[in-house]
C-alpha cells in the first residue's frame, strides 16, 4: 500500500459522527416503521461507474459507528486509491438491517464524492504522464471536509499543497498590493517567518519571476501563464525555486502546461468542482 | 424578499466557525509576515462569471467572525438568489487588511459552493418551465453542509425534499426487498407511522404504482421510467397521491420528463455534483 | 418487541456522557474515600412502585460509558415498556463497585424520569381504550432530552407529534393573528411548502373549522373544544382531515373527549407534567 | 434582590443554545412559509395561572440568541423568585415575528419548568415556616438542567444540596454495606477526605445515629423516620452534627417533620416531580 | 493501591483526545513518508531522571485512542505515585510503528508535566515529615488540565484543596474589602451559604484571627505570616477551626512553617511552577 | 507593534471559556454569599515581579467573557512582549465586583503562564545576544495550550518551530532506527514530502551531519554536541541547510552554544519548565 494513503481515524471520528447525526437525527422512521427487527442483511457496494475508488474505511466508519464498533461485519474487497471497473463490488456489509438502511446514504455520500475527487485527480495525473510535472490541489476545498478531501487528492496521485494558512507561506496578488512589491514582500516574509516553513510568492510577469527568484522565494506561483510564458519562467528560474503552475487549468491545458517544465500544477477543480462518482448499495436478506 | 430564503443565523455561526478554524489554525502566518500592522483595506466580492448567487450571508459571517461581529464593515449590494452578471461586485468589505485576507478563503469557499448549487438549479428549474413539475433535492448532500445546500437549492428556486431520516417514511427498492413488497411495506408504514408525517414509496412498474396508489400512498416515486413510461404512471396515479421521477435526470432529459405531468423531478447532481462558479476578492489599501 | 422502542445509540451517547459529567465532575469522592479498592459489587435495580418502565438501556449506558463500554456486566430482566408490578427488579449490574456507585444516579434520573413519562401515557392511553383516539405528544418536552422523552411517550404506547419546528406545517393561533386568517394562511403554506411535509392548522370555532377544511389543510387542531363541539367539528370534517384535540385534557377530560370522535388527542402533560417513579438500586458485595 | 439568585450567563448559553438547536434544527418552516418576511411583532408572556415565576432571564436569552444578543427588545417587567397572579405579564418582547415565533416554545419550555420547580418549593418553604427547618434539592434532577433547577430551587426559597458527587463527601446506604458500618465508613472518610469538604452519613436507625454523632460527622441523614423518632434522632445529637431529614416527604408530612426539630429537609421532588406552571405567549402586530 | 489514586477515565479521555487532536492535525507527515506501512516496534518508556512518577495511565490512553482502545498492546510496569529510579523503565508499547511514533510527543508530554507536580509535590511532603501538617494545592493551575493537575498532587503525597468556586466557601482579601470586614463577611456567608460547604476565610493579622475563630469560620487562611506568627495564630485557633498557612512557602520555608502547628500548608507552585521531569520513548523494530 | 505577536482571537475564545467553565462550574458561591448584589469595583493587575508580560489579552477576554463582551471595562496599560518593573500596573478593569473577583483567577492562571514562559524566552534569547543563533521552541507544550505558549515564546523574542506533526518532516532518531539510517530516510522524505514543506533531521554524529547535508536535508539537527563538535559540524554544512543545535541547553550553556555558529537553538525548557511569574489582582469599592 502507498504508505500515504493513511488517514488518523482519530480525526476523521468526529467528521463521520457528524454526518449520521446530521442524516439520523431521532431516527430513521422508514426502516423502523416498515423493517421487522431483528432482521438481518447482507449489502454490497457495487461502482455503478468506473473510476478510482476512495473513502471506504470512512464509508466503513458509518457502519461501524451506528452499530458499536466491530459489531457490523463488514470487508473491504478493494483499496482506496485503485482503479475499479463499473459493476465491481468494493465492499461486503452484513448484519442488522436496520443498521445497514441507517447508514446507507452517510456511507455513499463520502464515498462517492471522495471517488468522484479521486478520479478526477487521476485523470490530471494521467494527463502530465512522462512530463516532469505533479498535480497539487488548493485550500478551495469543502468546508470541513479538507482532511478527507486532500486525501482523496492523495489517492488519485495526486501532492497535497497546504492544509492551511499556518504551514507555509504564499504570498498572493492582494498580499503584494498590500505592501509594495514582491522584493518587499519577500523581506519581510524572511525575516519574519519561521525557520521551518517554505515561503512562496505569485508571479504575474517574468521581470516578477526573476525578482522572486533573485530575492530568495522557494516556490514561485506562476500565475495564469501561457506555456510558452511558462517556458521562458522556468528558464529564468533556473533550479533556484520550485516552479508551479495556476490558473486555465483543465484536461484539455494541462499537458501543455506541464510540458513547460513546471514542477507542479495546482488545480482548484479538484476539490471544488469534482462531480460525485456513481455507487450503490444493495441489500438483501440474509 | 422570497420568503424562504432565510437561513437561521444560530445553525450557520458553528459552521462557519468550524470552517475559519479548519483554515486558520494556529493563524495566518503570510498576512502577519508580510502586511504591516494596522494595515486598512477595501475588498469587493465579485463575480468572475455569471450565475445565480448565493451564500453572501455565510460569506459575510467570515469576516464578522473574525473581527468580532459588526466591527468589520460588510455591504451586500446583491442578494442570494438574484442572478447576477459576469464582472458584478456582490459585496464589499471595508476594514483591517489582516481579518480580510484572513477570511478571505473561507469567505469565497462558500459562496462558491453554494453559488455553484443555486445556479446550477436554476438551469433545471429553467428548463422545465411552463411545466407543472417542481424540482427538486435529495440527501445526497456534502457531510456537514446539508443545511446550507438545501438552502442554495431553494435560491435557485428548487424545492427542497426531506432533510434527515425522521422527518417523513420513503420506502426505497431496499426496504421493499426486505419487508416482502409494496403493499406489505405500505400496510406496515400507515400502521406504525406518527400522523404528521407522509409516506412515499418508489416504484419501478406500472403495477407497482397501481398498487401503491390503491394502498394510500401520499407520494409516489417513479424511479428511472422513461417519459411515455411517467405518463401512464401520472395517468394511473390519478391524482390519488403525488407523482415524483427519480433517476437519469439531466439538462437534457429533464424537460422530457417534466413534460410527462409528474408533479416534482429530484435531482441527486444539484448538490452532489455541481461544480463551484467563479466568485473572486480584490484587495486594496484604504 | 415492538419496532417502534428503537433508541439511536448515536444520539443517546452524548446525552448519557453529558449527564455523567454533570454528576460526576472531578470524581465521586465519596466512594473513592470509602470503599476499599477493587471491591466487587452486585446491585439490582427494583421498581419501589408499579408502573410502565422504560429507559432501561439509557440507565444501562451510564454504566457502561463509566466502565468502558461491555466492561461492567448489566443483565436487562424486563423491557421497555412492559407494566411491571411494584418490587420487581428490571436489570441487573455486577461488576466494580466503584463504577456501579458512581453511575447510580444518572441511572436512576434517567430510568425514574423516562418511566413516568411512559407510565402516564399509559393511563391517556388507557382512558381512550376502545374509542378511535390515539394519544399524542407536543413540543412541551424538557429542552435537552426531547429525543428520549418522545421515546418514552412511544413505549407508554403513544404516538409522536412533530420533533422540531422543521417537519411539519403547524400553523397556530399566533401565526395566523399575524398573517391575516386561515384561508390566507394555508393558502401561503400551501405555495411555500416543500411536497413532502403535512399542514396542520388550529381552530377555534366550527367556522374556522369548515374553513380550513375546504382549504385542504392535512390535519385540522380543534382546540380547547368542548366534547360536543368536537363531534361536530369531526362531522364538519368528514374525513377530508385527520382531527387533533388538544387543551384541557387530563385524565378525567380524556375520555370524553376521545368518544368525540376526533383522530388524535395532544396532550402537553405527558412531557411537561410527569412525576418520576420511584425506582431505586441496591447494592451488595459479591 | 436576594443575591442568590444568580446565574452565570457563561453556564446559562451553552444550555439555551442546545435547547434552540434541538426545536428549530433546519429552521421553523411554519412562519417562514405563512408570515410574510420583515412582519414586525410584539408579544406578552403571561402567567395563566399563579406561582413563583422563575426562568425569565433564560427565557429572554433564548430570543437573544435567535436574534443575535441586544437584537430583539425584550423587557423583564417582574423578576424570578416573585409570587404572580394569574394573568399578569411578566415579559415583553418586541421585534422581528419570525424571531419571536421561532423561538416561543423553548422559551415557555424554560420558564414553565423553572416557575413549577420554584412554586412547588415555595409550598414546601411556606409548609415549615415558623420552625428551624429549610427546605433543600437533592441529585435527582433532570440531566442536563441541574445548575437551572437548583437556581429555581433557590428562586422558590430553598436551599441547594450539594451540585455533583465530588463537593461533599455523602454516605449512603450502599456505601456502608459496602465497607463496614458506620463508624468504619466515617474512620475512612475522614482519613481520606480532603480539609474542604463536609461528611455527611445516613442513618437508618437510633443507635446509627449515636454511632455516628460520636464518629464526628458534619451531617446527619435520618433516613425515612417518622416525626417522633426525628425529634429523638435531634435530641441525640445535640448539636454534634447538621441533622437532615429525608424519606417520605410531601406537603403533607413536611411541616411535622419539621416540628421534629431537623435542621434541613430533603425533598426530590422538588426537581424530578414538579409539574409546569402554565405560562403563555401571546403575539400581535406591532 | 492508595484509592485516593484513580482518575475518572470519562473525564480524562475528551483531554487526551483535544491533545492529540492539537499535535496531529492532518497526520503525522514524518512517518507516513519515511516509515514503511505495516512496521511493527516496540518501545520503552524510560525515566531519564529519579523522581514520582505520575500521568502513566494517561500516556497509555495516548496510544489507545490512536489505536483504537485496546489494539495497541501496553504494560504499565510502575504505578503511579512511586518515586523511580533515573534509568528504569515504567511502560511498554508494541505494535504498529506509525501508531507508536505518532503518539509519542502527547504521552510524553502528560507525562513529563505530571511526573513534576508528583515530585515536586513529594519534596514538600518529605520536608514536613514528622510535623502535622498537610500539604496542599491551589487553584493556580494549568488551564483545561485541573483535574490531572489536582491528581498529580495526590499521587505525590499532598492533599487537594477546592476544585472550584463553587465546592467551597473561600473569603479572600479582595471579597473582605469589598464586604467590610471579617465578621461582617462571615456573617453574610453563613446566612447565604448552603448547609454542605465549608466556610474558610483569610486572616492577616493576629487580631483578625482572633475575630474569624469567634465568629465561626470552618478553616483560617493565615495569609504570609512568618512560622512565629502562625504559632500564636494556632494557638489563638486552639482548635476552633482548621488552620491554613499559605503564602511565602517553598522548600527551604516549609519546615519552619510547619513546625508552627498549622494543619495545612497550600503552594501554588506545585501546579504552577513545576519544572517537567525528563522521561523519553525509545523505540525499535519487534 | 512587533507584527508577529498577534493571536487569532477566533482560537483563543474557547480556550478561555474552557477554562472559565473549569473554574466556575455553578457559580461563584463565595462572591454571591459575600458580596452585596450590584456592588461596583476597580482592580488593578499588578506585577508582583519584573519580566516580559504576555497574555494581557487573553486576561482581559477572561473578563469579558463572563460579563458579555465589552460590558467589563478594561484598559491594557502596556503590551505583551515589554519589559515590565514589579510593582507596575498592567491593566486595569473597573465594573461589576461579582465579575471581576469570579474571573480573577483565570485571568491570573492565564497572565502569569505566559509571563512566565515570554519571561525564561527573553532570558534566552538575551544570552546569545550578538551571535547568529536565534531562539526556538520544541512541541513540548502543555496539551492544550500550544497556540498560546508558543506565542508566549514569539513575545519573548523567540521563533516557533513546528506546530505540530504536519507542519513539516522532521525525522528524528526513532525514526532513523525503524527505516534504516539518515540517507534512507531522506530519500524516501524527498519522494513522498509535497513540495511545500521543509525536511529536517537530526544527526549524532560528523558523520551523519555530512550524510543529511550530502543527501539535500533542509535543516539538520545537531543533538546533544558540545560547542566544539557543534562548530565542526557546521562548517562541514557549509550553509548547504539551516544548522539548528538541541539537547542540554540551558541558561549556562546556551551561549558557547550559539557561539559554535548554529542558527536555530531549540529550548524545551521555554515550555514544559517555565515557573509562573508572580501578577495579583487588587480590588476596590469604586
Amino acid at each position: 500500500m502507498n504508505d500515504n494513503f493513511t488517514l488518523p481515524e482519530l480525526m476523521l471520528r468526529p467528521i463521520v459522527e457528524a454526518a449520521l447525526r446530521e442524516d439520523i437525527r431521532s431516527g430513521d422512521i422508514t426502516t423502523r416503521a416498515v423493517v421487522p427487527p431483528d432482521t438481518q442483511g447482507r449489502a454490497q457496494m457495487t461502482m455503478r461507474e468506473s473510476g478510482v475508488v476512495c473513502g471506504l474505511a470512512v464509508a466503513q466508519m458509518a457502519f461501524w459507528q451506528l452499530a458499536g464498533e466491530g459489531c457490523e461485519r463488514t470487508e473491504l474487497l478493494r483499496r482506496d486509491g485503485e482503479q475499479i471497473e463499473a459493476g465491481a463490488v468494493v465492499m461486503e456489509i452484513s448484519g442488522s438491517a436496520e443498521i445497514i438502511l441507517t447508514a446507507e446514504r452517510v456511507a455513499l455520500n463520502f464515498a462517492q464524492r471522495l471517488s468522484g475527487i479521486a478520479t478526477l485527480t487521476r485523470s490530471f495525473v494521467e494527463a502530465v504522464e512522462g512530463t516532469n510535472a505533479r498535480i497539487t490541489d488548493t485550500r478551495k476545498t469543502t468546508p470541513g471536509l479538507r482532511l478527507l478531501e486532500k486525501y482523496a487528492v492523495r489517492c488519485g496521485g495526486g501532492v497535497n499543497h497546504r492544509f492551511a494558512l499556518d504551514d507555509m507561506i504564499l504570498i498572493k496578488d492582494n498580499h503584494i498590493a498590500l505592501c509594495g512589491g514582491i522584493a518587499a514582500a519577500l523581506e519581510r516574509a524572511k525575516r519574519n517567518a519561521r525557520h521551518s516553513v517554505k515561503i512562496e510568492i505569485e508571479c504575474d510577469t517574468l521581470e516578477q519571476v526573476e525578482e522572486a527568484a533573485s530575492a530568495g522565494a522557494d516556490i514561485i506561483l506562476l500565475d495564469n501563464m501561457q506555456p510558452e510564458t511558462l517556458r521562458e519562467a522556468v528558464q529564468i528560474i533556473k533550479g533556484r525555486a520550485v516552479s508551479e503552475a495556476s490558473g486555465g487549468v483543465n484536461l484539455e491545458t494541462v499537458r501543455g502546461i506541464a510540458q513547460s517544465g513546471v514542477d507542479v500544477i495546482s488545480v482548484g477543480a479538484l476539490t471544488h468542482s469534482a462531480r460525485a462518482l456513481d455507487i450503490g448499495l444493495d441489500v438483501e436478506l440474509s
